[in-house]
């Protein structure tokens, strides 16, 4: 990674303000600190920011933004860095805010079954420190040991038990944000029903960080389900995988995970963990991963076994039913860690795609197709119950799409072929950098002419998070 | 009701250019029917439009907003007309959209369990249409039987399912709007997850007909539970029935329903409907009705037995179980028609306040304390499980809160409650004209900025239904 070198608008003045505001020693504008605010998890990607600050308070935030905003400084906010679309790049150069120190879950509201957190709150922290409590969060993206709840909110993140219990848009009652002018506001209130006036919570909820900075989080918990079973279902195809998903809700089941991984994603992870718990056999093209959660053990065996008996009708092989949750734990460990053993093996691009669940056998096939015909490898996975495929690609030489004219023709064919199924560019990555190019495919003029104009009431001098999901 | 005259801004030759846009049989101007259209249920409220217009395709109601947009006419699109803010209350004259002949369902998708209606559909033909196949779209307003689905999506209707299954937004995936400039637009994709710009869905979900005119509506469905259970409880003391509430689910229990009556409010409505079917004895302060669904019955009686169980612990007396499909229509009859029925014996002023669920004895002590102390009569009844209480007000000689001080003040005085325990002015019935004026009680002026601005942004011109939530 060659870093993209800042365009130089910070000036000694400026810091010796960021100082006042945050204290000297959350001010940092030393090059090891500057390079590793420079990436997150996308591609490889490197844009220096010119300074990098570390608030603890939305009033500290609002003194800054109000400098940034005088002065038509770009602000880049940052979350955990594990962002997939470039959301976190400070690719203006600029000032960067780390939300790290945002750190404390504030209140677990056991009458009202709520939560309120600051946004630099690690995901799984969060969701283990509600399941004490008997309660549960269910968005539950793969880096959720390290990502944070504001970059969830951010993204509007999902994850494998999204297909039953929905996205965090479905969990965020109530933000409190600053204004890029630096106005403290609450985006709604603390309520389960809300139609007063426009809904300000779920415009914020994947607006990547371009409208406000997330400050404070109120989240709707729900009782934790008392039981959970998983099962491991083999493919030797994928479209036979992929015919199955949609069956199985027609059928009435709703899982709480419905994850599909091909073999080959499957393979690298294995052996990158050094797990033999997958069977990776020659005769496998992928696995469905199903898992069912409740109250009631005997219900979710039957289930379980109903699940079983409708895969046998799209050829499945032997079930592997998770006995303990030891085993459950190293099956979700693999799925988890599928993107991050695929991209260290080379496929290093990965979208997002999200079409009407039963697309899916369509997409995976035209997926395949397009990597024939222009000579790319391809593995695929991701919350197949949701239509939601992550494609990750690997072609010699083109280590990353963006500015490759090459790899931005693929992948608009790509983006046309989910468009012309139904579907979208994203489904919980967000658009960030890296996707923005493609938004024409599916939307028109007007559309992304409303995006902008909400955009710049907002941020009408356009400084955060500018040029993410679009251009002004 | 006195009418109040349209200002006659529309011409001769804005009448014949409708004709010809949408057929002369359906451009109207006679009394009657102005007349009709003048009201909805807000109170006792007429504002006469100047013409109806009842076009039937997307297409034509762009050309008829292009020549309002242009010559700054004011349009009011309206539904069912069931609406309790008066959103569809033509206050300004100009031009009245009836979106009646938007009356079909266009397709069921048993593939990716999805609805693409029009917005004309009555809800309940909507949703008996997808029951029968075996798929449920559970927001449920007491007004379903005439209710239209893009009324519903206006105004992010709930009902009494809401406690389990979520409102309106929850369902809605994809949009088809005409903007007041006349472009047609998607608002989405038809995909359960979508991370891909900013959520113009969701923004114009609850947006009261502000922002566009919803031509079609993309709703996702679930499978159909097998079974549903409903018991009937009586309490001494209406603050004990709401403290039962929020124990119950913080027991972990997740009703489908939970609603709470006062006794005077079922008093009225057994009367008007000449039941028995639930005991209005002196001793009795207020019921809850619960219901619970599911596949499993086993697991349904025990989930019922234990709540009854539960409710003893907040003196309830003697709980009753509905026995048959009969028993429960009787009983959800009479809550769906309480609104109707005390509106008709002089509690005319509604109001739909919600706060967080545990608030909820809180806000019926501090109603009643109002009541006492502004010498008015009041009946509570709602979702309660929401914390979502619709609350009915009867003073003498003040028909409608519209216009009148002493009313005014004293829904302030309710509001400025309501927000004191992170609450807000609605739940479920919008904004609309006739609670526009409290919005400050519960936003800064720096969310009202924004949300003016949002509909600057879509309605350069404030032509269509301006003055509706806030005044620009």
């Amino acid at each position: 990674m060659q870093p993209v070198v800042a365009k130089g608008k910070i000036t000694t003045e400026h810091v010796a303000a960021f100082q006042q505001i945050v204290g000297k020693e959350y001010v940092l504008v030393d090059e090891e600190t500057l390079r590793h605010y420079g990436h997150d998890e996308t591609e490889h990607l490197l844009f220096l920011p010119e300074v990098v600050l570390k608030p603890r308070t939305a009033e500290e935030i609002s003194s800054i933004l109000k400098i940034c905003n005088q002065d038509a400084l770009p602000v880049t906010p940052r979350g955990g860095g594990t962002g997939l679309s470039g959301g976190a790049l400070p690719h203006l150069g600029g000032v960067l805010i780390a939300m790290e120190r945002f750190n404390t879950i504030l209140q677990i509201d056991e009458r009202n079954l709520q939560v309120t957190t600051e946004p630099g709150v690690i995901t799984e922290v969060l969701q283990d420190s509600v399941k004490e409590r008997g309660l549960f969060y269910p968005p539950d993206p793969s880096s959720r040991g390290s990502c944070f709840i504001g970059g969830n909110i951010a993204e509007n993140s999902g994850g494998p038990k999204a297909v039953k219990y929905g996205v965090v848009k479905d969990y965020v009652l109530n933000l409190e944000m600053v204004l890029p002018t630096g106005e403290i506001i609450w985006t709604g209130a603390n309520v389960l029903k809300n139609s007063t006036g426009y809904n300000l919570t779920q415009l914020v909820v994947g607006s990547e960080g371009t409208l406000g900075i997330v400050t404070k989080i109120v989240l709707k918990l729900i009782p934790l389900p008392k039981y959970d079973l998983l099962m491991l279902a083999p493919f030797a195809s994928l479209e036979k995988a992929s015919e199955a998903v949609s069956a199985i809700f027609r059928a009435g089941f709703t899982p709480s995970a419905m994850e599909l991984a091909e073999i080959n994603a499957l393979k690298i992870v294995s052996k990158m963990v050094d797990s033999h718990a997958v069977p990776v056999n020659d005769d496998i093209a992928a696995h469905l991963i199903i898992e069912v959660d409740g109250n009631n053990m005997d219900v979710l065996m039957s289930e379980m076994e109903a699940i079983a008996e409708l895969l046998q009708q799209f050829d499945a092989g032997e079930v592997f039913f998770a006995d303990d949750a030891q085993q459950k734990a190293e099956l979700w460990k693999l799925r988890r860690r599928v993107a991050e053993a695929v991209k260290s093996s080379g496929y290093t691009i990965e979208e997002d795609t999200v079409v009407p669940r039963a697309e899916l056998p369509a997409l995976i096939k035209g997926v395949k197709q397009l990597g024939v015909q222009h000579n790319f490898d391809v593995v695929c996975y991701g919350h197949a119950g949701d239509g939601n495929l992550h494609v990750r690609i690997h072609k010699e030489g083109i280590p990353n799409s963006h500015g490759n004219p090459e790899m931005q023709h693929i992948l608009g064919e790509l983006f046309k072929l989910v468009h012309s199924l139904g579907g979208t560019i994203s489904g919980e990555h967000g658009i960030g950098l890296i996707q923005k190019g493609y938004m024409d495919i599916v939307f028109r003029e007007a559309n992304l002419k409303l995006m902008r104009d909400i955009k710049k009431a907002f941020d009408p001098n356009n400084i955060l998070n500018a040029g993410k999901i679009f251009d002004l």
